[in-house]
């Protein structure tokens, strides 16, 4: 590119899709999946584009490119992706062309006999001339040759009896290689964040590591973790997500249920970090030490699943950070540290750093320290506590820091929030995010939300991970309910979006609530709780269906893939997820009545099914085994909560 | 503002609307009108924000600024507006408000009897405190002794007897004023182009001052245009827009009706610029000297009237620089100059400039300095002949230039192009643009197109200037058509935008176009030509009651303020103005039948009108005469081009 002193822009680009808040945001990719890009590019005058879509690793020299074509009405689209995780940018260079314009103007003046034919198979010999001369300095003599011998053609023969070699495509594509862009405009560079597949396809499983084994009785440590991964391994999930496995606080400490006060023997919460074992760089020595830890996370490895550790940044009154930096707290004005609160809420456990404090860069080079220390213990994702209550930019710091050595990392933000933190949190670099599905309920909910998600400008920069319940949230259809309940929630959250989680219990369909609360019974965030992993009534065998669905289906591993069909019965739901190729198609038909029956027609749009209309289409159900010949776009179904409540289909035509 | 090394953002602000291309360009105000501003604030935690709209005249240091309102779901909205014309910008600065949040929460714990309330008055006093220092350091002694009162009691009376005065709207007042704007977020300043009225709010008038005698037999000069200058003036017009008025090239200069061969006495098209008398900065000999030009600039003045000139970069082979600066102009191998063309057409008489010659920044200056010339003579508006074969980064440097020094200067852009290049011409500073009306006949076409100029983003940048006709375009539909047809694109332009304009001959319902063309026949663009400017059958008089009616409403003078209403009629269209206050209402129901009746029902929106629709109101025909009482919002209307073709109605209730 010539420097931006020499002449000013020739070209307007602009009106980039996607682009996120003017540029200023990157959008996400993972690597090989296609970018789509479109811009407006035009110029002054009658003349003939060409642009090229350029992308490279942000710090390399070296771009990739690709021809843009021309779609209409000055709109323009490009398509690339990227070959590994990292931080790329991507910009459109464009330019007038000049031959291209020549070409197109040459013919129709050897054809109008215009006088002027001489004198302008001259400009464009010398057009071509120009080009060998950069084909040369490129190192391409052959090329140079090969454009050479056209301008003496044209400058030597009948303009008639050199037009086809003139408008022969492997002219144009010579031409294309060394293009004149002494001229060209290069629009401002626009990022993305390219990340590993399982920044958009996986499975999480949490458990509590104390709790490994169900016993009320006794603490589990990360040595007893095995069977646990296994189990998980067994039901499908790829990842294991641990709550905070350091120390405690003892000053405080809640009691069972979230009580004010904690009992000899009570576990208090893994959230509240810090003790006389250390902080964030420690592990709670009733769970082992960094070494098990380091040990369990190989024997995950082992089994092709990875850990995700809590980042949860908040400290207990023994944290170590107290004494070494009391600055970095508020100070009340009678010397005190301010506690967490919602007045007249107390949450006098937990202390907020000021991430705004006078030695704010070393508060967070720590925090950022912390990350990697874990990284640097073989942990690769991390599930971020309430990211909605610390400062963005903190966010985009420690994220781009630990991306800039490791682009393999995933945050999961764990924002419950208003929209648009939730929405910034993924627009400054969170791989993955919580979402509302955990209280959208009914079709038309579960309908606007997911089309929100995939459909709109969120897709490309918030990748939405569906959990029905977490250790916080029992919601309140959960709470008491049949296990068909259980299952259609799992069915939707692992089929609407490629990446879900569950917490433990789930497959077991507990239900006990904290009355009049969306929270769980004698929760294990407080206290160690017997639990029978392969209970009567459990869901295992379900959910490792559905999980092993989505491993062997494609179109399950992609995001903005969904359609929503009609179905005739207001309880019915009905989807579908396809691949760019068509070749896998997947049709689910859920039933969200977990206890009666529904039954009615579904109304499919064959189109985005890419089915041909005319032809009869086998329908084989993945979960149950059957398949039937289907035809046309309305179908009959009869779903009920004892039996068949839903449909997963594999469509073949 | 503190230097942004100093902290990182503590809020996040973006989402901003309205925003052109993420601010890389300037929104249009009028100096005077509101802008208003909206945009997502907010940041992490549990706090209570304010939140200011700035903005200064760019190169000065002074804010003036205006608290913003939380709307809803984090969408804030501000309103300034700007008090001269020039290039001005604005930003959007928050803050977490350290004082509405112990404000919210100190009460609640008062009530809740909480142990911490004498610590917490301690931090509120202090917070008090503080602001007081500011005020101090900000000379406002009185006010600090005020909010040091406060604090002094909040220490020393029970929390109960200060509640009242803590939560007084006197105390947030001054602590607005104070506020700790210590770690507060300023958003990155966007531009605003500020103008005066006229920039909105216009009639021109064209007419070729060669032919102000209307003689086919004698070139007039601009000493002859004083009755031209009158009767424009009776007919309601502001704006007198001559086309080129410098010498007209000799070589191959175009004859009658565009033809190849000029014969003796042929006059020229006055956009083939320079001849032996000189180019840009000279005037045409037989229209007389610069000295007359300025003359009649003033003469126009004491009409209150002002002159537009026509700022045409076409030279003609004779032109000035062709000779100076002949590296200008492209080169063809022969070492000829190219002349314009569009293969196989020749246009000769026109050499175009190359704007990325090697000494093109001489060139871009040498342009600018001709538009400064003219400035310099009492120009205040030019019309730029087709400004899309010129780069847009050309424009963006010329307007911007010009604006530096004279930001009461109006360029209209006469591009009649694809849209994209139409609108980034609005986007890179042209005040106003001509469009597509001239082509929009049916209600369907007229209805999308005004809804897409004043409600989408477009009405941020672009102003419409409605045409009927130009010398360049007699539309089909105005061939050989009735004056019907002229009063009612009269009507429709000089009112569905506040800037409409005609070419002369136009009140004269001139019709003839030269064959299968959509130009006129011995078009004035060419020749001199007979005309009698009070021809029986001419419309001058309905046009200065157009006009009048324009003047008088100032409903008429905003641009964004269109609603459009159900007609039954299929030919019939109705539309209203209002200004904001809903003092002044304009309804306008006309019908596009030139030849037959049209009667129908219409169906007003009586909110868009601000009618109460429970009582009558009165709809005064400003055009007739009439008056009507009406009520609700159904209504019967008969329009026949004969009589009574259309109402322009004011409102009353």
């Amino acid at each position: 590119m010539p420097a931006a002193a020499v002449y000013a822009p020739t070209v307007v680009i602009e009106n980039f899709y996607p682009c996120i808040e003017g540029g200023r945001h990157a959008i996400k990719r993972i690597v090989g999946e296609p970018l789509e890009l479109w811009c407006d590019i035009f110029t002054d005058g009658h003349v003939v584009m060409s642009a090229v879509l350029k992308w490279r690793l942000i710090g390399t020299k070296r771009w990739f490119e690709a021809p843009m074509q021309l779609v209409e009405n000055d709109r323009w689209h490009g398509q690339c992706s990227f070959e590994s995780p990292g931080r790329w940018e991507y910009a459109v260079e464009a330019w007038s062309d000049t031959f291209k314009g020549w070409k197109k103007t040459f013919p129709v003046r050897v054809q109008a006999h215009d006088p002027d034919v001489p004198v302008e198979a001259l400009d464009g010999a010398r057009l071509l001339r120009e080009a060998a001369q950069r084909a040369r300095a490129a190192g391409a003599p052959d090329c140079a040759t090969q454009i050479e011998d056209v301008a003496d053609l044209l400058t030597s023969l009948p303009p008639q009896e050199v037009m086809e070699v003139l408008l022969s495509a492997e002219l144009q594509k010579l031409m294309d290689v060394y293009a004149d862009r002494a001229l060209s405009t290069t629009s401002e560079p626009l990022k993305v964040i390219v990340e590993r597949e399982r920044a958009r396809f996986s499975a999480w499983y949490e458990f509590f590591p104390r709790n490994a084994e169900g016993r009320a009785d006794k603490h589990s440590t990360f040595r007893d973790c095995l069977p646990r991964l296994d189990d998980a391994k067994a039901m499908g999930f790829d990842t294991i997500y641990f709550p905070p496995i350091h120390p405690i606080g003892v000053t405080a400490r809640k009691g069972k249920n979230n009580t004010l006060i904690a009992y000899d023997g009570d576990v208090g919460s893994p959230w509240a970090i810090g003790g006389p074992a250390g902080g964030h760089r420690d592990v709670e020595p009733a769970l082992g030490t960094v070494e098990d830890f380091v040990w369990l996370v190989g024997e995950a490895q082992k089994r092709g699943l990875e850990i995700a550790l809590d980042f949860a940044i908040n400290c207990s009154p023994d944290h170590p950070y107290v004494k070494a930096h009391p600055d970095w707290f508020y100070q009340r004005p009678d010397g005190s540290i301010r506690y967490a609160e919602n007045p007249p809420k107390k949450y006098q456990d937990i202390y907020p750093l000021n991430f705004h404090c006078a030695d704010w860069k070393n508060l967070w080079r720590e925090l950022i320290d912390v990350v990697l220390f874990w990284v640097d213990k073989g942990v690769k994702i991390f599930r971020v506590d309430n990211p909605h209550t610390k400062p963005v930019s903190f966010w985009e710091e420690l994220i781009s820091s630990v991306h800039r050595k490791h682009p393999d990392i995933i945050f999961l933000a764990e924002a419950f929030t208003k929209p648009k933190m939730m929405q910034v949190l993924g627009k400054i670099g969170f791989t993955q995010s919580y979402t509302y599905f955990t209280w959208r309920e009914d079709k038309a909910g579960l309908t606007e939300y997911a089309k929100e998600l995939t459909e709109g400008d969120m897709r490309w920069y918030y990748r939405a991970n569906f959990w029905p319940n977490t250790p916080d949230i029992l919601p309140f259809y959960l709470q008491n309910a049949p296990s068909s309940i259980f299952r259609l929630r799992a069915a939707l959250a692992s089929t609407l979006t490629p990446t879900w989680g569950m917490y433990s219990g789930y497959e077991l369909c507990e239900n006990q609530p904290l009355p009049g609360k969306e929270e769980y019974l004698d929760s294990e965030k407080f206290q160690l709780r017997n639990r029978d992993h392969n209970a009567p009534g459990n869901i295992k065998g379900f959910i490792a269906r559905l999980n092993n669905i989505r491993r062997d289906n494609a179109a399950l591993h992609l995001y903005d893939n969904l359609t929503f069909h009609h179905a005739s019965h207001s309880q019915i739901i009905c989807y579908s997820k396809v691949t760019p190729d068509k070749r896998n198609r997947i049709l689910c038909i859920i039933s969200l009545d977990g206890i009666g029956n529904a039954a009615g027609t579904v109304h499919l749009d064959l189109g985005a099914l890419g089915l041909d209309a005319s032809k009869p289409y086998r329908v084989n159900d993945l979960m149950h085994g059957h398949s039937y010949e289907w035809s046309g776009s309305e179908n009959y179904v009869e779903l009920n909560p004892a039996g068949t409540s839903m449909h997963i289909f594999r469509v073949e035509q």
